[in-house]
This record gives structure tokens, C-alpha cells and sequence, in this order.
């Protein structure tokens, strides 16, 4: 804070105060005076950091909001504010203890996370205070990069929030593991579960363009008529209101299976699994409905169902596709101007927000891709 | 029969007889008559049929030998009679009421699998008698072909048996499955389960000559004493006296699991998916600790492992890789011929004994790949 310090509420400051971090503020806003916070001048960090690892569904008491200073810029170097952060489903498995793709944060450490942040000070000649950018940032305000491996995003071409959806890592998501995981071929019946969500949706859409019948599987009337009016799925259930899952889906794969798409795991995918055509391919891009277990839950084994069809189930992680993001990119934005491809979006208002954001990921809370909205 | 007939003990026939089916052979022994039983004359069959579906482990009572008329040969024909016939796992999908890749045998029809038959009688120019084919006739003593995709066996490349085992379906299951799903690299770790069995013991073998390290899991101190003498396992063990498969694959793994050649499931594959590296890949040739569950068993859902791994399992059956039946027969005879691949057939002597060899997989008794001797 530049002023006088410390202050009581028998003294308090005058003037115009520019605040080192959102304590100050809060402070002095108790005092009513006029706050203007300077991004330039900031140099306090709001973070969410992990404060213990969830057993289940993760709470709230498993995060905990710091504040952490923001160092002097570096040559080379930029500061950025956080506009959208996001939750995705695959944090669960960064803040497990178990064995994962990436290594773990541990308690105290920064949530990790993509953000799209405005660039408010600069020391990088590539970046100009104004700028926006994608950055892998975690769950905090504000973020210092040396620029390396940073896209730019431009308004024009679409709402900058995209970068975190469709026309980011949820969208390559979506392409990559549908067409190079599972190369579905014209008049192909394509399973989607957890179809109304972030990825599911974008897969639907996908393989409708490839000339497939889609059908999704999602958890909500209002997810289902979203998915069939403008997802353009050829069919689709509501696992919650349907009893038979393996009925349903014969009724509406009377040319069984071919590809399955996996965003859910459990009982959903079992039933998949016994309908599966000769030669059917499986991606294994989420397990949303294990994740919060301890230990695996069980369930009938079904890898005989591989040989039976001559199959393959297949997991990926779209951060091995990474050479070939400018390729997704390209399709997706050109199918997003044609007009191929809808998305919703489904914003959370609110820094302190985040965890309860993400946490509503594992109650199906979100249609489409959640983002929490956290600065202009 | 040739003869007279009628005959009664008080009148019982004398001289040469030829018989046209075992049924009247025996009753000519009971008169201590000699008989010549002369195959090309032979008119009747003996076969295995389905008398009843297993519930769990097959039962002897689920097959019924009986007794068939041979019909005349019509031209482009030949008739053989068995040499060796197979057991193999597989066959228990066939005679089970769930659904399988191929048609199941219905109560009553005979029994599939394959043989190696000695052509007796003949109206195809390019069979003559004496000739030994590579014939997939099923459980029974003879065989009727128009000799279409039937292969000649030529006694001094191998013998002939082996056309059941390393050189027929159970090599190529062993190549296609590790080679094509698989593809190894040098200096990957190979676990098999299954590993002493006909198609395991020949996995391994391949997986030493594309320079893996190669780890087998078999069921008996000789087994694995077996694999790791014979076949070049560089590591082995137990599963019968090892508690913990988990920690075991982690001693014998240093470097963790990159390919897995999978031919019993169960609890072995579950601790082989906790142990997989990135980009692993498993090659679902069999279940055998599954195939006798009625309903499926319960095991812990670890599809997950996939994403973290970005793994694959992928089933495969050999049928589908027949247009490359030449490319893998001529590597594995280029490798028996060289030495680098052994083999041990564990033969069974009796066509009546081929109910009690195939129930015997199950339990498994065999090392090596189990074959009936049925004639020479």
C-alpha cells in the first residue's frame, strides 16, 4: 500500500490509495474510502492453493485462498490478470495422492489450471500491456511469464473465454481423441457419455461433421435436449431417469457400436462395452464417475469383451498431441465460422469462486465448458 | 460292413470284415473275429458333439462321442482321418450361450478346433492318399474337404503336430498378437501371463528375439522353471505362491511394463495395469480365468490407468490376420530352424480323451500346447 501505515479506525487514511493486495483493500474499504486498485502497481497475488487432499468429492476446506506478492518483472518477462480460469474434471487426479500423468500438486502448492489473462505490465518486446494471452496459469490472479510457449489470442476471431474451451484444450480434446483415437468412418454409430459436458459436446458435433450417427449420454433432460437441438446428436439418454442403460442403447445403436467415446467410466461404460461392434474403438478421455473414489471401485471385468470384438479402449491426454495443436486449431475455428460447431459456456462469477466451481464438475452442475470469470 | 448281416452269437460271422463304423467293429471283437478296419471303406465317423452347455468349468458329460455315416466322396473331395486335434481355450467361448466372435456350436453339432489329418481317399487332383493337411475339422476322427485353403504339410520342415502349435494358430496368435498389437520395442519389458502356455511360451520367445526384456507369469514351479530354461524368460514367477502379483511385477519390472501379452485376466492383469508404463500397450489374446463365469467376475474398474498412461488394450483374433498367415508362418519357421524358438507340445493320447484334455486347460495342466493324438 502506498500511504500512511498502519492505520487505526481512530486514524484513518485520507486520499487515494493504491493497494498492495486485496487485504489492504478489503481495509480500507471498511473505512469507506475510494479504492482504486492499479494493476500496474499491484503486487499482491491472490492464489488458491491446495490445502489437503481430498478423500472423495473434494470441499471447499480442501483449498485455501493466499496471498502471496508478485515479484519485479525481469527483462523478458510479463505480468498478466487473470480474465477466465478454469476448472476441469482432470484436476482431481493433480491434487490425488495416487500415481497420475503429471506430477501432483502438493499441499500448499498452487492449483494448476489454464487461464486467458490480460498482459497489464510488460518487459517482453513480444508483449504489450493490453495484450491477451493462454497461459497454463493455475488458480490465481496474477501470473509472470517469460513468454516462451504463449499464445496471443485475438478478440476478433472469437470470445477470448474459447481459448478454454472449444477452441482450446477441451476443443483439441474433443478432436484428437475422437479422430486419432478412434478414426470414425462415415455412417458409424458414435457413443458419447458425459455428452453435454465441456468435451462431450464438442466430440458430438465432430462426428456429425465425419458423416457418423452420434449418440450421447448425459445426465439431465435439459443436458439431453440441448445435446439433440443444437449438438445436432442423432439420439440421446438420461442416465438418471433410465434403468436399463444396455436396452437404451440397443434401441438406439440398432447398428451397435463402433466407437465409444468415454468422458464417464462405471456402469455407463459397462453397458457400452457389451455393445460393441467388431472392430470398435474406444477413447478413454475421462472417468469423471471415479474419480473421487479411494480405491477403485469394482465392476464386472470386461476386457474379454476386446476379444470378442476384435477391439481396442485406448486412453490419451491431449498434452501428447501438442505438435499438432496448430492443425486441431485451424479445423476447429473453421468449423466454428461455418457455423459446424455450437458450445456453451458456463460461467462461474468470481475468483473465490474456483473451488466451488470445481467442485460443481463432479455433481454435473455445468452444461457445456465451465470457466470461472475472475476480470475484465 | 461287408459281410453277412445279420449275425447273432449263436451264428457269428466269419472271416475278413470291414466295418463301416467302431460300433460294429466292437461287436465283431466281442466274437474274437479279426478285423481289418480299412479306412478307405471306412463309412463312419466318430465325433464329439454338445450334449449340454458348461455352467463353469466344462464337464465330460458335456460331450457326447457319437458315431456318423462318412458320405460317399463326391468329386473335387477328399476324405482324411485324424492325426492330431487341438484343444485350446478359445473353445470354450464356442460352446458357451453368450455372445462370441464366431457362430457357437449348437447342442448337438460337433465340436470346432483344429487338426492334422491324413488324406485316405481322394477325388481332388491336388490331394492324393498319404498326403497331411492342416485342416480345421473339429472333434471328429474324419474329415470331408473340397480342399479349398487347406495347406499340405511337408513332415520334413517339422513335424507335422506343429502345425497345431508354434508353426499354425498358436504362433501366429504368439506373433500377430505381440508384433502387429504390440509392437515392441528393444529394451522394452514384456510381462506375459499365460506364460508356459502354447501361445505364451512362443510370445516370450519372439519378445527375446526383438530384444526385450521378457517377464512370464505361469502357474507352477515347473512352468516357470520351463519359460525361463527353455524359452529365454529373463524373469518369471509363481502366481500360485506369490501373495502380492503387484509387488512382485515391481521387483522383477524395474522399468516398469511396456507391453503386456495377456492370455488369463483376472487379478494378474489387474496388478499388470497398475504397473504399465506410458504409452504401453496390452494384447488381449485370452481370459482363461474368466472364460468359465457365467456372469462376469468383479474386479476393480481401472480403465483410468489407460488415461494416465495413455495406454491401450486392444483384443485381436487370429482369423482377422489370414492374408498375413505366410508373411509370420515363414518368420517362425526361419526362427524354429535357427533355433531361437522352442517348443513343447504336451500331447494326449486317445481321440476319447479329448473332452478330458480340453476341461484340463482350465486347470491348467498343460505346459506348452496341448494336442490329442488321435492316429498316425
Amino acid at each position: 500500500m502506498v500511504g500512511r501505515t498502519p492505520w487505526s479506525a481512530a486514524d484513518p487514511p485520507i486520499g487515494l490509495f493504491t493497494c498492495r493486495t486485496a487485504m489492504e483493500r478489503d481495509s480500507l474499504l471498511v473505512h469507506n474510502i475510494t479504492v482504486i486498485m492499479s494493476p500496474i502497481a499491484t503486487t499482491a497475488n491472490r492464489q488458491f492453493v491446495l490445502a489437503s487432499r481430498p478423500a472423495g468429492v473434494p470441499e471447499e476446506s480442501n483449498f485455501k485462498l493466499v496471498e502471496t506478492p508478485i515479484p519485479e518483472l525481469k527483462d523478458g518477462e510479463f505480468l498478466a490478470r487473470a480474465m477466465y480460469l478454469s476448472v476441469d474434471p482432470y484436476m482431481r487426479g493433480r491434487i490425488s495422492q495416487a500415481k497420475s500423468y503429471a506430477a501432483g500438486v502438493e499441499i500448499g502448492g498452487l492449483m494448476v489450471g489454464g487461464g486467458v489473462a490480460r498482459v497489464v505490465e510488460s518487459k517482453n518486446a513480444k508483449f504489450a500491456a493490453g495484450d491477451i494471452v493462454d497461459v497454463y496459469m493455475g488458480w490465481q490472479e496474477y501470473v509472470i511469464s517469460n513468454g516462451k510457449g504463449i499464445r496471443k489470442l485475438d478478440p476478433s476471431v472469437a470470445p477470448v473465454s474459447t481459448a478454454l474451451g472449444v477452441l482450446g484444450g477441451t476443443g483439441l480434446t474433443a478432436y484428437f481423441g475422437l479422430l486419432d483415437v478412434c478414426n470414425p468412418k462415415p455412417g458409424e454409430t458414435v457413443v458419447v457419455s458425459g455428452a453435454a459436458g465441456a468435451v462431450g459436446s464438442i466430440v458430438g458435433q465432430i462426428a456429425k461433421i465425419k458423416g457418423c450417427r452420434t449418440v450421447g449420454i448425459a445426465g439431465g433432460d435439459d443436458k439431453v435436449e440441448w445435446i439433440l437441438k443444437d449438438c445436432g446428436y442423432d439420439a440421446a439418454f438420461n442416465y438418471k431417469t433410465t434403468e436399463d442403460y444396455g436396452a437404451k442403447l440397443k434401441e438406439l445403436c440398432p447398428n451397435g457400436i463402433d466407437v465409444y467415446f468415454d468422458n464417464v467410466g462405471g456402469t455407463i461404460t459397462d453397458a457400452v462395452f457389451m455393445q460393441i461392434n467388431t472392430f470398435a474403438r474406444m477413447s478413454i478421455c475421462g472417468q469423471i464417475s471415479q474419480y473421487n473414489n479411494a480405491k477403485p471401485e469394482m465392476g464386472p471385468r470386461l476386457l474379454g469383451m476386446l476379444i470378442i470384438a476384435r477391439a481396442k479402449a485406448q486412453g490419451f491426454l491431449i498434452t501428447d498431441y501438442m505438435a499438432r495443436f496448430g492443425e486441431g486449431l485451424a479445423e476447429l475455428s473453421g468449423w466454428l465460422r461455418e457455423g459446424k460447431l455450437k458450445y456453451r459456456e458456463d460461467i462461474v462469477e468470481g475468483f473465490e469462486n474456483l473451488p466451488k466451481a470445481f467442485i460443481g464438475l463432479f455433481h454435473g452442475e455445468n452444461i457445456g465448458k465451465r470457466i470461472v470469470k475472475v476480470g475484465d
